[in-house]
């Protein structure tokens, strides 16, 4: 595949990678970046993560094959919204938000019918860095990304976006809109939420400062979700409300029962959930 | 440091890796190893984490200058009490067990006073691998040993302890039972709780094949705990019971008011709290 022009809106950690994996491949021959802050920009052209910078949309767009909306999902719309008069009919444009039913709610806010060139994407391969200095071009190798196109999204566009991730080394695989949304919220978003909240929990104790000493080896790796970005968290939380909410009450419900458990001394129980994580966890995540 | 004759009451992985660090430290004469199972003292001796493997507990502590009880914080009080009978007066008995008051209690019951020479001890050094097959010397370097001696510990017995530890590369440092156990229940014991139970949650869903395919890199740390030993942990939730059940009850509490918040799109509680819980982890976890 070889790409025109692509133009990363909003150069970040996921659309910088993506700039650099296509460049290194020599997928493409020119990146423009857009960002709405002057530095970010800068910067970007700085590290060679674009060929151009360029702080006016309009311009930005103009003559882009591909077009990457890099923005926080709660950023969408607005986006979307400057974007759509400078939008030109053969640009195809993907996203790359954690959530993928409000970013397509977004679309239809600002265009009615979606566009038959929108495809709306989400790449599997968040770190807890952000920002475009921590780029690099090797992020999606290996890593999934599921685009999940609607009715209304032309199969010729989906196949340009699917090829783009393909050459950067990622696995694409395709999704129902809801679909994507319960899965995310049950493997990214709930774990993200519980890292969050137990963090949150220590850190009000009197005795922070000492219980973080303590944190054991097991305890690093499961907070180091902790630092991911908290706009885009708060972002997601809003933007996957209802099915994180889902995935919210179930745990609560299934922590609730071991709880009782742990009161009432129910060995059985107990060995008997510990068990299956256990069996679930080895077979699946090796 | 010298030790004589050290010998491991239930060859695991901690106590097993002890055996080896002394050893390749040349601080240890001779490592007897006792063990319920022919199967587990076979395997220590094959593997050289013992010297000598001997199935009649009344021999294997005969002559020891210190003796580690390694066995699972449920199985303390059969084993000391099996123990007591055959206990020469200037052997130093330290033990590894990931909660102390139980400990303690266990002592109390069969001894009455705790003995002057038993020295309460807990390596923070767990893997999610169990097992003498999973001992390795090095598991101690940069790990910290926490003892907690009780009005009646002899000061030279505590001393005794420490220096085995540092040498096995530890820092150690020394807290007051319950202490321990509050200080425990929140870096360690609650985390394992959540990551059994998020597991446990997900794998008992419909989809359950599908999510873990799509659970990305950081549920994977976040449930990298999950794997660990489930009698080991059926123990600790047990013997712990009252701390758990206090972390337990905070926890749930704060995620319950994250929950409500997400319901009612609040967004300035949102960003609050995951702020305050990045902070705090970048600050403390690096």
């Amino acid at each position: 595949m070889s790409i025109g022009r692509l133009v990363i809106l909003g150069v970040g950690l996921i659309g910088g990678s993506l700039a650099l994996a296509l460049k290194k491949q020599g997928m493409v021959a020119q990146v423009v970046g857009w960002s709405r802050r002057e530095q970010t920009l800068q910067k970007a052209l700085e590290l060679g993560v674009v060929d151009r910078a360029e702080p006016d949309l309009a311009k930005a767009v103009r003559g882009a094959e591909i077009a990457v909306l890099g923005v926080p999902v709660g950023a969408m719309e607005v986006m979307l919204r400057q974007l759509a008069p400078h939008l030109e009919e053969q640009t195809i444009v993907t996203d790359v938000g954690s959530t993928k039913g409000s970013v397509v709610e977004a679309v239809r806010h600002v265009f009615g019918e979606p566009p038959p060139r929108f495809v709306p994407g989400h790449p599997i391969a968040g770190i807890e860095r952000s920002g475009v200095e921590a780029a690099f071009a090797e992020l999606y190798q290996g890593r999934r990304v599921i685009l999940t196109p609607v009715s209304q999204t032309e199969r010729h566009a989906v196949a340009t976006v699917r090829a783009m991730w393909e050459g950067c080394g990622a696995e694409v695989v395709e999704m129902e809109v809801t679909h994507h949304d319960e899965v995310l919220a049950a493997t990214s978003h709930l774990p993200h939420m519980l890292a969050y909240s137990l963090v949150d929990t220590l850190a009000r104790m009197d005795e922070s400062e000492e219980i973080f000493q303590f944190a054991a080896g097991g305890f690093r790796d499961f907070t180091r979700i902790a630092s991911s970005d908290p706009q885009m968290w708060h972002d997601i939380c809003l933007a996957n409300r209802d099915a994180l909410l889902v995935m919210l009450e179930r745990f609560r419900a299934d922590l609730a029962q071991l709880s009782d458990a742990i009161r009432a001394g129910d060995s059985d129980y107990l060995m008997q959930t510990f068990l299956r994580a256990k069996r679930a966890r080895d077979r699946f995540c090796g």
